[in-house]
């Protein structure tokens, strides 16, 4: 159900509660904006004590105003809040901008003030935003309610912290790019993160949705509204390292996520992590030029062979690929480059840019116009001429004319193809680099910079965004037991050996009737039975396994073991897979190498579950270690398929078990002839 | 043997041959830049057709100039070049830089004619550097001889690519530092990158060194340069990716380094690595502080929440530690601060600088001096008070006042302490960052940029800088084949299980009487024995071992056999150490994972060898996969110390042999009581 944020958004009329004459106050600087655009709606100043603000008179109530008012916002001590909300929605309020502080940033009784109040608005039928907030502004519709002013563009901002929406804001601006709306997210008390995301994705004004939070609140419908935006949403977050975790905790209680699932999350919605205010601009100005790379092949143009080689590099460590171009791609060039030029990619001009600007130009509409080309990155001197300008003389200024000329080219040539081009240049303030940009290519002054916008560009990376909604709750599992768990698996269709419940010598022996060896025996009801030594491998016959129990029986007196029939471990890769329920993003897979290497290698990776088999078999293919998989020192290749299969069912019945807070299969034996569960565990929550 | 390389940097007199009136000829720019300084030693031009150039007359040849001259620019069409220099070296010159291209990087022919001239030049006891290059500079003798101007400062330049130059010197700029000297070092025919590294690290007017190359030449002599110049050496190069290696190979016929092997040879060098211009300078601007960390324990400082958590991630993941502060340090912060201050780490004002401006300052001090703090990353708002000024009114220019007179208390605080403290600002340009920018202290807008300086100041991070010395070159090895490899390695110490080369059932039976099973079958003279079923394990007895040797025997039809001692591979772990010769870096070491998990997991780390035991434990405990050593579920500990023994061994005996082009041991088996190596082979050059 999505809400209607209309009333915050665009109200038609504005009311600022504890508005000041006092520069000091914050609610000066939100007055003080809010007048910013007077003929567009009403706007009232309230301050208890009445007097001047900002010129104006203002009410020393919400009442005395006369009239009723769609959106109130608050910024009064932390006291009054509640009364200032009553008083808000008597007057016929439909949206309030808490930006009083003090309430579940400071601890539970905090949490309970804010949960009360949050029922309140919700029960009138208004939202809330915040409370310990900075407000909000809308540039689509003249409403400013924040103490900043944002350049208007085509970025929604929803922020957690004012200073990086600050920083984002200054950045921004550098590349051109501005703002729809800027929301400050506070702490979420009614209006959340996920309401902004979708009411954002319907909002005609925004291009692309810019998203700082360090509580994602319910970070599972997060990614399902991100998935569904149909607009670029890139999300900077901390939390990755040990520190920011540790402080975002103390910060605003915020109940953090393992940089692991953030992160999956974000490559199964389609949403683009950054780690920093500079990346995430670089990325956002990458989007908005509007151009997609349909693959990672990327051509390298430059005019010095040192920047060529930097930015190929950059542009491999940014996860594209700098192939060799075709031979007729090279033929071509070859025919309009000198002698000297480097035609293989990095495509150098070697100096003849210096003769000729207008093979710039000519260069890159043969390298877009090639099939073998996704993207160009081109780096290094371009807008020199033009920044020297008539300093260089009579010759230089020529130069300057002719690079000028051939940017207006370039621009022609990239207009003519969908590709993306992204240009690194020393001189990014040149007029011929504020032509391209200008016309909406992306130039930064950093090679990395470019490098990771041509890679923000590349469509479909990881597979089509979506999140897999979670199946109905199954009935809850009775027996969380050995045997339960793998009672529940097998129904699922997961594939186990044989195997028999005993507690006596005597259903021992029948057991090992029902199938041949070799057997093993599992000591049952023990915590951690392998490290317990309740586990027996490789018994041979009904001897070995008679002799096997006695002994372990003798030593640890379990209430019973199981007889199970002994998998070929030769030519298998033993997995790990488990689910566990992240109190943000819910059920989370993890898949990875299983048996003795998991905690050495710790080679595992994330995804939301349940998990479709295309994707589970993605995620294998994603391991450090999935040479294996292909067949090693010639050892035949292992089914990754069936492997991705039970994957899935093992990931959907975990999702449709709430009541497990941790399901593992490990080992799960991947053969060249299909899949067995060798062992699985349940915790309940 | 360091040569003398006064007359390059310091001449009595400088000639510029080929020195134009025409401004687009690099004469011309080389020319005007020659006579920046008038008085510091005669400066002659010379152009074949005599005139005027740049307002002087110039010469028609250099022997026309009638006196000698110590230094002599080349800058003439590639066919006269050779008797430029005939001409310099007959007037007296004892250093030539040569501009003209046509050498090496066009080919074979061109590579001949290049030696030649060194050859000529040596003999004459001059020195040459180029030729292909751009000219040299050196801000400390008012020498100018490029077509660019280099900003004074103390950091010596040394580069293969003129616009790498040229996009390093703005960048610097921006952040105060300077160069003391400028070379291009082109073809390096004659003085090559070891040279000048050499010299710079005796010149006083240096105080850092920054490379871009492509081609080390001798790489090893760069490394050992570079370990004992005892000033920062910043490395700038490309060839990581498949790309830039490509281009790099066809762009000046360079002869690329695996960038495993550039790696493992700058952190054995002390030199640190680079990828871009901008990191180049962001290292640069932390290590001409002068501070250096003695741990990687970082403070996070800031005013605000969100970038406390992004700088502490940025700092986690420039290989910072950011940890929680003592209870002591918390307790002192928590008296000065505001209640909703956070004291972990990150420490965050949490709005108490917008009170009192001091409180940074105050914090700052209380950080710095703290034990447990080796560095500290400011970050955040620091700035913004200053940067608005007076457009804030009354409040905001005390606010402007106090936090600038708070950055001069910073500067204090930092200079009492040998800690290094790096500032990410989003107001970098505002005047209390520039007082502090100007007082030492780096100051940047990125917070990346700010964690990866911080990271530059950690001081033995490797441990201490080293290359050791290549052992004397011993007797060659005469047999390469198995036994003659095991024979060198067993002398050296390595040990190998017992082993008996056998060519007939009947010497196989005399072998197996000297030592007691179970036996180990290994075919002969077999390329890739193991794939060829030429290995045969765990043979119990002297029936199993004439049986196996019957077996393959018909098989392969080997002409000779090895009968060894079964190794007890239980609580075993494999590792691959192989030694290779790198053209540039001389025998380059791997060690890593070995067994049938060598290709899957390519957990391997490069070094140069011969490698010292404790630089080969620190490699082996630097592995991904180093957990298995301590032993996981349930198993014991290996033998890490005499592993890294045995590798020191054999890195030794590989860098005695230069006939040997590759030495392998695969598997050496580590154990909990020692180390076995299992199988060996070379491959001679």
């Amino acid at each position: 159900m999505e809400r209607d944020l209309t009333p915050l958004f665009d109200p038609k009329s504005v009311a600022v509660v504890g508005a000041s004459d006092d520069p000091a106050k914050y609610g000066h600087a939100v007055a003080a904006q809010a007048l910013r655009a007077p003929g567009r709606r009403p706007v009232h100043l309230v301050n208890r004590r009445g007097g001047t603000v900002l010129g104006r008179r203002a009410a020393t109530s919400l009442t005395e105003i006369g009239e009723p008012v769609e959106l109130v916002v608050v910024s009064v001590p932390g006291a009054g809040f509640e009364a200032a909300v009553e008083e808000a929605l008597a007057c016929g309020a439909r949206a309030i901008v808490g930006i009083t502080a003090g309430f579940a940033e400071t601890g539970t009784a905090g949490l309970a003030r804010q949960q009360a109040l949050a029922a309140r608005v919700r029960e009138a039928g208004a939202v809330l935003v915040g409370p310990n907030c900075l407000g909000i502004a809308d540039n689509t519709t003249e409403l400013y309610l924040a103490s900043d002013t944002f350049t208007p563009g085509g970025v929604a901002l929803l922020s957690q912290s004012g200073n990086l929406a600050l920083e984002l804001q200054l950045r921004m601006q550098r590349h051109g790019l501005g703002f729809s709306r800027f929301v400050s997210l506070g702490n979420q008390a009614d209006v959340t993160l996920v309401d902004l995301v979708q009411d954002c994705a319907r909002h005609e004004g925004t291009a692309a949705i810019a998203v700082y939070a360090e509580d994602f609140g319910d970070g599972r419908a997060f990614a399902q509204a991100a998935a569904v935006a149909g607009k670029p949403v890139v999300l900077l977050t901390a939390g990755r390292g040990t520190a920011s975790a540790r402080s975002a905790q103390s910060h605003t209680g915020a109940l953090t996520t393992s940089s692991d699932v953030v992160a999956a999350a974000c490559r199964d919605a389609g949403v683009e992590l950054v780690a920093t205010p500079r990346e995430m601009t670089v990325v956002l100005a990458a989007r908005s030029s509007g151009s997609r790379a349909c693959g990672r092949r990327t051509a390298v143009f430059t005019d010095g062979g040192g920047h060529g080689v930097i930015a190929a590099d950059a542009a491999e460590a940014a996860g594209l690929d700098v192939p060799e171009l075709g031979a007729t791609t090279q033929g071509r060039l070859r025919a309009q480059l000198w002698e000297q030029s480097a035609v293989g990619n990095p495509v150098d001009l070697a100096g003849m840019g210096e003769q000729n600007p207008r093979s710039y130009a000519e260069t890159m509409g043969g390298l877009l116009a090639a099939d073998e080309v996704d993207a160009v990155l081109m780096t290094g001197y371009f807008g020199g001429y033009a920044a020297a300008g008539g300093g260089l003389g009579g010759g230089g200024a020529t130069l300057a004319e002719g690079e000028e000329q051939a940017a207006h080219e370039v621009v022609a040539h990239w207009r003519a193809t969908p590709k993306p081009l992204v240009v690194q240049s020393m001189y990014p303030q040149s007029p011929s680099c504020r032509a391209l940009a200008a016309a909406g290519i992306p130039v930064f002054s950093a090679t990395e910079d470019a490098a990771r916008a041509l890679a923000a560009t590349v469509t479909g990376a990881s597979g089509p965004p979506g999140v897999a909604p979670l199946p109905p709750a199954a009935a809850p599992l009775g027996d969380a037991g050995y045997h339960g768990v793998r009672g529940l698996l097998t129904a699922a269709g997961v594939p186990f050996p044989q195997a028999r419940e005993v507690s006596s010598e005597a259903e021992l022996l029948a057991a090992a009737d029902e199938f041949p060896g070799p057997y093993v025996l599992k000591a049952l009801h023990l915590l951690h039975k392998s490290d317990a030594g309740g586990v027996a491998l490789r018994l041979a016959d009904r001897q070995a396994l008679l002799a096997a129990y006695r002994q372990m029986h003798a030593r640890l007196g379990a209430p019973a073991y199981s007889v199970e029939a002994m998998a070929d471990l030769d030519d298998g890769i033993e997995l790990i897979v488990g689910v566990n329920r992240d109190p943000r993003f819910g059920p989370v897979a993890m898949v990875g190498l299983g048996g003795v290497l998991t905690e050495a290698l710790h080679d595992v990776a994330f995804a939301l579950a349940p998990l479709p088999a295309g994707r589970a078999a993605a995620l294998l293919r994603g391991l450090r270690s999935a040479a294996l998989f292909a067949g090693v020192r010639g050892k035949p290749a292992v089914d990754v398929a069936a492997a991705a299969d039970v994957i899935e069912r093992i990931t959907t019945v975990a999702a449709a078990h709430p009541e497990i807070a941790e399901l593992e299969v490990n080992p799960l034996l991947v053969r060249p002839d299909g899949v067995l569960a060798l062992d699985s565990r349940a915790v309940l929550a």
